[in-house]
């Protein structure tokens, strides 16, 4: 008999994103001519920067000629996007990180799920409170939780953000071997300090645990003193994996790449206590399971990196950002305590109240969408998420309309 | 301290694909001046058809306008895409598929690999051999195997595909839960006849087993006596997932898109029997782990349902059957008994030898590489496969030098 998963049963029934679609359904069917500015779903609005549209649109050319075309390509991705990335994105920063510590992929959504089928099914996980979902789903998924109950799955540690550690979690108290961590934070848009990050990986490498840092929104750091790697940290190359994307930067959400980063001598261990390098396995991961990033979609990411690309996503981001500080600024003058919005495109903003209340009341009296805190974990209760991803228009407009609905 | 997934200890080191790297390069150091002719690892050779790259830059300039931009897709694939999938591979052929049964995806490699991440760790697996490495690389990995001894792994049910049983396996002997079967064939190019895929569904359907039909090939049948789907077989949509690929037909190795079908009413059991439909795992473990083909790339899969696209790819696929044609009819003119080559890519030759001492042979005096036998199985010893995916000019003078070296 062929029997499922059944730590597939373990996973809670309503989804963050699928239950607020159904509010806004529910409210457009009762409101079909209000119009909806929709600063939820963390999803860009802009078009590709035309340095990577001109690239995609060449290497389709090469596609269509059998002179120039390419059939399966590295699992790994190609070396021509590996070494910019290398170039720009870490030595070009001081950071030591060579061509072949890079793992293009077609988005770390998939790499940040997939990377925990390397390690044992009995490690524990520590994940920051409030969190990304998928973190978390693909650990309950493989089987290392059990039941959910209030707003948690029994077997992770939750690490507490909050207003009173600045939303950058403390250190664990209890044994963890593996944690996420997430800076410039989603959903909390909060950002950790050299120091803070130079404390993690010291706590890392004392116990032996590993970091599997989520960068995707580095490009957003405004701030000079703070890091944009963790390879920043002296001691994190034998401790940390990094995510990274260029969905949030150069608008690939929908065009799919992002790449992993896994040091040479980043190591887990072998049961007996022996280092165990995790970069062979990580090959072998992809190289397995996966076919490599289309290759237009590589020759379009390659493209980030030329001078007008440099450029087009410096527009593109400082854009968002401005968004975010409308966002900020306004929310702040109407007496809500924020976070984030200055080094990323979210502001996490107190409500004062339930965050489902506080959703429903900004969709029903401004006719605007934003994310509930409470959706990301117990400690985003009382929070709601805005996000700067829409047009500078609709950013003042939505502004505008919550501060009448609250003055 | 984080522990690494032991299981992928179990992997045996040396991987197929990468050996005959290995010895091509040796002998092409040794012999800079020779021409190499490659009829080995399955890669088209030929550009993407007019009517996809004409798609394709269509979309890639959408996604260079504000107006027209498209960020995160629906995981499971736009709808534009899986309604024409299942109108013309399924519905017009008089097969009972639905659009919302379609899952697209960047490669039959991934589904094929992922799709065990649904089922009990202690299910029982069986695959042919030959067999394509990765389904059973990704149960070794998941940890459904003992160790590696003698070309096989404890605890999987290896179906022997022989010239005994014309290269389809016999019903297993044994219980087994999940039965990985392709057709056509890769290594061998066997195909399975309508009576003999009944006998396989009426089988799981008694014994409450599952199987995983893996289609990459169907464009390539001829014989109209022959189905292209499973589901043509009466009662298969409640046993069966099928996975397909443009790979082959539409040249899109390098471009990435396949689909996965999972009927609505497939099934398997709870631990406690009771029956459990895998249409909404499925969709849950792609929304949470996978974030849907590129836009672009789907927009020009979906070009192959337009008529000029038709077209273009029965022409790729028929230039590829007539140097199958070739292949087989050469090697069967040199006294090899041969397998495949008239409903597939590959042709599966007799070699009367060691797999790898023919395949040194045939580098060494033709300056031609095919794939060893042995290196999909045990039952693959004795044999070698030769892919048709290549030119017209190559694959003839590939054959005249294989004549002039076994003359």
């Amino acid at each position: 008999m062929i029997t499922v998963n059944t730590n597939y049963m373990k996973l809670k029934a309503s989804y963050l994103f699928s239950g607020i679609a159904q509010r806004v359904d529910e409210f457009t069917r009762a409101n079909p001519r209000k119009n909806i500015i929709r600063l939820g779903i963390g999803d860009v609005t802009h078009a590709l920067p035309p340095a990577c549209t001109e690239a995609f649109h060449r290497a389709v050319d090469e596609m269509g000629d059998d002179a120039t075309f390419r059939g399966y390509g590295p699992e790994q991705g190609y070396d021509f996007l590996r070494e910019k990335i290398a170039a720009a994105d870490y030595q070009a920063r001081g950071v030591d990180i060579a061509a072949d510590e890079i793992f293009v992929s077609d988005g770390s959504k998939c790499d940040t799920g997939n990377v925990q089928e390397l390690f044992s099914l009995d490690c524990t996980i520590a994940v920051p409170d409030p969190v990304y979902p998928v973190y978390v789903d693909t650990n309950v998924m493989a089987g290392r939780t059990g039941v959910h109950e209030n707003d948690r799955y029994d077997g992770i540690h939750y690490l507490a953000s909050t207003s009173d550690n600045g939303f950058v979690p403390d250190l664990p108290s209890e044994s963890v071997d593996l944690v996420y961590l997430c800076f410039p934070n989603n959903p909390t848009g909060a950002t950790a300090t050299r120091a803070q990050l130079a404390s993690w990986v010291a706590w890392a490498r004392q116990h032996k645990a590993l970091l599997l840092f989520d960068a995707a929104y580095e490009r957003f750091i405004r701030d000079p003193e703070l890091p944009h790697s963790i390879y920043e940290i002296e001691g994190a190359r034998e401790v940390a994996i990094e995510f990274r994307s260029f969905s949030k930067t150069a608008g690939f959400t929908g065009t799919r790449c992002a790449f992993t980063v896994v040091p040479r001598n980043c190591r887990a261990f072998a049961p007996e206590g022996s280092a165990c390098m995790l970069h062979p396995l990580w090959l072998r991961r992809q190289s397995t399971k996966f076919n490599g990033v289309s290759y237009p979609v590589q020759r379009a990411a390659e493209a980030v990196y030329s001078s007008a690309g440099r450029q087009q996503v410096d527009a593109l981001v400082n854009g968002y950002l401005d968004n975010a500080r409308i966002i900020r600024e306004k929310m702040a003058a109407l007496g809500f305590a924020c976070t984030g919005g200055d080094n990323s495109p979210y502001i996490w903003i107190d409500a004062g109240r339930d965050s489902w209340e506080f959703f429903d009341m900004l969709l029903h009296t401004a006719g605007v969408v934003c994310t509930p805190g409470a959706g990301f974990g117990r400690c985003g209760q009382g929070y709601v998420r805005i996000s700067a991803f829409n047009s500078r228009e609709n950013v003042e407009q939505a502004m505008e309309r919550i501060s009448s609905a609250l003055a």
